[in-house]
């Protein structure tokens, strides 16, 4: 089992168009540091499992008949938007596994085209691929929004994003099945001054140290990372760690060697 | 004025993924004969009008502050893609001219960012952009849709897609104004066997031939082409000519030079 990240960065991407904050100046220097919309791929047993669909590149990354399973957090456009393409193509159907949303994005429902809506995931109803058992888990988000966990062979890994804090039931799962890696939506830096929280559908930084606390996983990688974190995060490195990092696109975590 | 193409595929693209017909694998082999979903640009005393905003690298292609404007044909999802990602840039608003579309595309609208969708094209409502004067012509597809004429100093662009036919008041306006330049959708080749019209929502290259005789424009430039169009053309080729040809992805047409 085999992570790999195709984007980190959130609905704006890094470097923002037109932004000229350190971030986005060495993103537009260095293209290793460009972080596209985030979305990432699991590998196991020569099968491929898209979790979100928005690479630019999808379509030339995964050939025709190269991609077993979508599976999708919640259907905000910065997570599905390659599924607009993708649908017209010629194969097999491509099963769409996705939470239970009513309305989808725009008229993917009504126009499928190659890709099967049927299945849908539903919070602690866990399924199995190839032998990878996955656990839909609840998240707070402005849209009906499900992170998966996945556990094979002892080794755990949990994929949360998008969400603000965790509910309940999902921190409670995340204390009975300890995680090797919780991969998780930090898309802002702390807020300071004792305001009250004003950002309702991501987590910033200081989530994540309380998530870190109360659920203690092996490792923490934060995804749908925007420019002010990004830069915030290069001018308080202290606060990282090998354990507790920002992840970065083409970052790979290998489960079960 | 100068008119670049973006794109002249339909929202399937060639090559379409998956396909292995002629045009597709060509496309496969020599992606000089790619085509993207159709949009194009206008390019006039410095500045750059977008017609729709779907291709793949328009960030890249456009930096900040090089676009001056934006004129939407419709809102369908092949035709406004890349905004979902320009939306959320750093510079000042970008107009977006577009058809009185009370809904959009998902939540452009309400999450507008950079784009000013508050200016809307009415058809023969004539406006100016650095004196080219642009005319909404109505055409005939599932969602409200306009191409626009565009003249400067007596010479006459039209740019027509998506449509299936043309509503007679447009068919008018092509006969009082004889454009230099029809640039149309021909998403389909031929029907035959003299079947009643199934596709209703694109123009085959029978509805073309139609146009022609009615409209004798001085050429005509194929556009928004299907797989199946791009290998019925290769297959009769002897139907094209100069005059009344398929465009391709990068070609230029130059207007009072």
């Amino acid at each position: 089992m085999k992570l790999t990240f195709l984007g980190t960065g959130n609905s704006a991407m890094i470097p923002v168009y037109g932004c000229d904050c350190t971030a986005c100046l060495e993103a537009q220097k260095n293209h290793k540091l460009r972080r596209e919309k985030s979305s990432a791929f699991l590998e196991h047993n020569g099968k491929i499992l898209l979790l979100d669909a928005n690479a630019p590149d999808l379509m030339q990354r995964f050939p025709p008949g190269s991609i077993d399973r979508i599976l999708l957090t919640h259907y905000h456009m910065d997570h599905v938007q390659s599924l607009f393409d993708l649908r017209w193509g010629i194969s097999e159907p491509i099963r769409v596994i996705s939470p239970d949303d009513p309305q989808g994005c725009d008229d993917l429902y009504k126009h499928p085209g190659i890709l099967d809506f049927s299945t849908r995931a539903e919070p602690f109803q866990t399924f199995d691929w190839y032998g990878i058992t996955i656990t839909p888990l609840p998240l707070n988000h402005s849209r009906l929004s499900l992170g998966y966990g996945f556990e094979y062979e002892g080794k755990r890994l949990a994929y949360l994003t998008d969400t603000v804090g965790l509910p309940e039931q999902t921190m409670q799962w995340l204390k009975n099945f300890p995680v090797d890696w919780l991969i998780i939506d930090c898309n802002y830096p702390p807020e300071t001054g004792g305001k009250k929280r004003t950002k309702k559908n991501h987590n910033d930084f200081g989530d994540i140290l309380d998530i870190d606390r109360e659920c203690q996983p092996g490792n923490i990688g934060m995804t749908h990372l925007s420019h002010d974190m990004v830069c915030w995060a290069e001018a308080n490195s202290q606060v990282l760690s090998k354990r507790l990092r920002l992840m970065i696109d083409g970052d790979v975590l290998f489960f079960c060697e």
